[in-house]
């Protein structure tokens, strides 16, 4: 076992040092890598393949609610960027900029998108006259720039990849209608797929999206007590409308603005999931979103018939629908065993010749190690059933550590000492005023997550100055 | 119906203007639309779920073949681009620059990738040290930006949609089977998917990729008698490996350089499909690609159980794996039937009182305007048969049209002549010499498309220079 030892021990523990640990996983798993070009990563097929999933899971979610998807141009000429005023400050001082094409410089620069709402505008704009061609839904999946200045594979790179969703409305309340509906569906993907909880409220007007009326979002907390925002869901009201001259004639014949949303997920869930689910031996992969989701490891594999019964094996429960591969590489089941574990495949099936001859195989579940033996007889249904378990376990498991790593306050130096000691989320009331949300960033270090939907009552006063309190707030030191 | 016949009559004829009747359809169709980046398009939701749908079934057939999806950075730093002299000397002049990013100017400019062979390059030398590494299979679907001067729609433009392949092989021979493998893949695909014929070969060294030892190509003839190359796969030997370092150990313990090869098809497969099979009244979309297969237009649908029974139809259809809608809106019967003729919906299928009445349909086909009465009774399989029955008559009569419009020459005369007066495929021989290459470029207009594989000796004699002949050449004039 010294090899296969020897691939584990690479990693660093994750209670020594999670951001080493993060690297090691994401470098032994063959998620990404960085490349010859600052900040930007190549995402490997391991990595890949989880966007994959994403995108797979997440396009039927939108397209069940009347999302169609479309491409718009990479390229933004400067003077469309320049329209929105608040937009252009909360973006220009972090895009790439083409300033030439072939020989020639160019007579307008050229930000390379860095989020493409200017883009639909001019669509919207162009091509929508009248209500009867309202709502636009539409959405696209791209990659994205962003001039960072400091970089983490998946969590903040200079290129990410994402989905973002642009809709245009005839009434107000149909777009914020729109806009929720969007966090939500975020929100159940996260929980239902990814296994992860999250909170769903609203960012303060200093977090807010630049641009947006209201920005709301999903929050998730790390293994070591960060959050994530995981996704955002925007209500632009008419300001863009306005900006870009984006009007349509009304069923009265009166000439009304658009009411507008923008909604984006990116490929930093793949780092929540390292991050919320993984652990010492690797990722761990939640069922429904694993691009494997059971590795057969033949045991004695070159026994008659072993192999063969392993790949039976395989097309029977592929056959069930499960994503399952056979390691059938010529290396010891040790290695097999911590290459799985690395990758996070949630089930592993060891199938030797006392197995066969007992009509039995070993089941390893990878969330909890927990090891079972099950009939060959009815593999199929048993297989479905126990990745459902996992599926449900690690949500559970991630929830109870979200939970009893979440607190609450109410004195300033509760806040500081919870955010120095007990890492995870802080619940407390705050008055609303941007000083004191500036405040308590200062002294202790945490942002402010959310407004959560869901309100309790903790305090009757700001935690911070004392005012009367107008909202319970999440916070936490974000990624 | 005056206004269903302005909505058609509004279509250029295509007999009187094949390039306005192309646009026309792009337009109407709404498949894509330019925007205020010169060179750049939206391509809009009925143009991007043919993509969706030509992405779909290609990475299936890819990843049968043991193909994995990845993901490269979009920037190439101008270091790494100009490592390889013909790749560099073929796509420099046409490659759009970044030289700022964020407020900052870059300190070495970073192209926006036109193609991706540089950045396999750079990961492969990192990643790739053993036989036991070979071969790496990877593919990324991304865009591409070439700094065209003149563009249009979907056949030429700034930005592109494309997937490229590019693989690292430890031999010469693994090299060229896998070119040759997916050469046939996107022939295969074309055929059976697009319903468009097309002749599989080689192409000469005037016109093949900057870098590659050989290029191998598939060609297909619009309606208008002109070529369009519609796939490529190139075996690039090892010269990129030695420009990048890019060895690793064999079995025998020594250093080799690894054997390489790219391939790609793109968003014009979009503008091949409208230029093959479309017609006056708008695209004709081969049943295995439409977005949408089937389109029931309930007639007198106010009058109570139409829409209810057409909205069954609907769903049986689609439990039989059908992709069906149903035109509810509330428009005449004849503007939804010009609508799904623009649209190309291969079949649609009307239902009005006495139908239900009579327990039957009526279905009209997009391909031939056949129209007929079907039971209501076993539609579910009457549809789908005809639907393979569309698919099978689009392609026939696609190649009925390439081979009507390929002409055999044996002077320069009668090849001047026939490019001069029947526009379609030329084949003549030809000795291998690139000056006769250029001077029927010069003289006729026609570049060479392919060296085709299924050869046929028509003459002894080169066509332009009279020295014995070598090959049987296509020629044509080419998108």
């Amino acid at each position: 076992m010294a090899e296969e030892k020897k691939a584990v021990k690479e990693i660093t523990s994750m209670e020594q040092d999670f951001a080493q640990w993060y690297t090691d996983i994401v470098r032994k798993a063959e998620l990404c890598d960085y490349t010859s070009v600052k900040g930007c990563m190549v995402i490997q097929p391991a990595g890949y393949a989880i966007w994959e999933r994403i995108q797979s899971l997440l396009d039927q979610r939108f397209k069940a609610t009347g999302v169609k998807n479309c491409y718009m141009p990479l390229f933004i000429p400067e003077s469309l960027l320049d329209k929105e005023k608040d937009h252009v400050e909360g973006f220009a001082p972090e895009v790439a900029w083409v300033t030439q094409g072939g020989l020639e410089p160019l007579q307008e620069r050229l930000c390379v998108r860095p989020t493409s709402e200017t883009l639909f505008c001019d669509y919207y704009a162009k091509h929508v006259h009248s209500y009867r061609d309202l709502p636009q839904v539409l959405n696209q999946w791209c990659s994205v720039v962003r001039w960072e200045k400091t970089t983490r594979p998946f969590l903040r790179s200079r290129e990410f990849l994402w989905q973002e969703g642009h809709t245009v409305h005839a009434t107000e309340e149909e777009a914020q209608a729109r806009t929720e509906q969007m966090l939500n569906l975020y929100a159940d993907f996260c929980e239902q797929e990814l296994a992860i909880p999250v909170v769903r409220g609203q960012k303060t007007d200093k977090e807010k999206f630049a641009g947006a009326v209201a920005t709301y979002t999903i929050e998730s907390l790390m293994h070591d007590g960060k959050a994530l925002q995981s996704g955002t869901s925007h209500n632009f009201g008419d300001g863009f409308a306005r900006a870009f001259g984006m009007q349509f004639q009304d069923k009265d014949n009166s000439l009304k603005y658009m009411h507008q949303t923008s909604w984006g997920m990116t490929t930093r869930m793949i780092g929540a999931l390292i991050m919320v689910h993984g652990d010492d031996s690797g990722l761990k992969m939640p069922p429904h979103i694993a691009p494997v989701q059971v590795t057969i490891v033949p045991v004695a594999m070159h026994k008659e018939g072993v192999l063969e019964r392993a790949k039976a094996l395989a097309a029977e429960l592929r056959a069930a629908g499960v994503r399952v591969n056979v390691d059938d590489t010529d290396r010891r089941p040790g290695f097999k065993f911590a290459e799985c574990e690395m990758r996070g495949v949630p089930l592993r099936i060891e199938l030797g010749p006392k197995d066969i001859e007992a009509g039995s195989c070993v089941l390893v579940r990878r969330d909890n190690g927990e090891k079972s033996e099950a009939a060959l007889q009815g593999i199929a249904a048993t297989v479905s059933d126990m990745l459902e378990t996992i599926q449900k376990a690690m949500f559970e498991r991630a929830k109870q550590h979200r939970d009893t790593h979440t607190y609450d306050v109410t004195t300033m130096e509760e806040f500081a000492e919870t955010v120095k000691n007990r890492p995870g989320f802080v619940r407390a009331m705050w008055c609303g005023d941007q000083a004191c949300e500036d405040k308590i960033k200062e002294e202790t270090g945490a942002t402010s997550r959310c407004i959560p939907f869901a309100q309790e009552k903790l305090a009757d006063r700001c935690v911070c100055c004392g005012k009367p309190a107008k909202k319970m707030v999440y916070w936490g030191v974000a990624y």
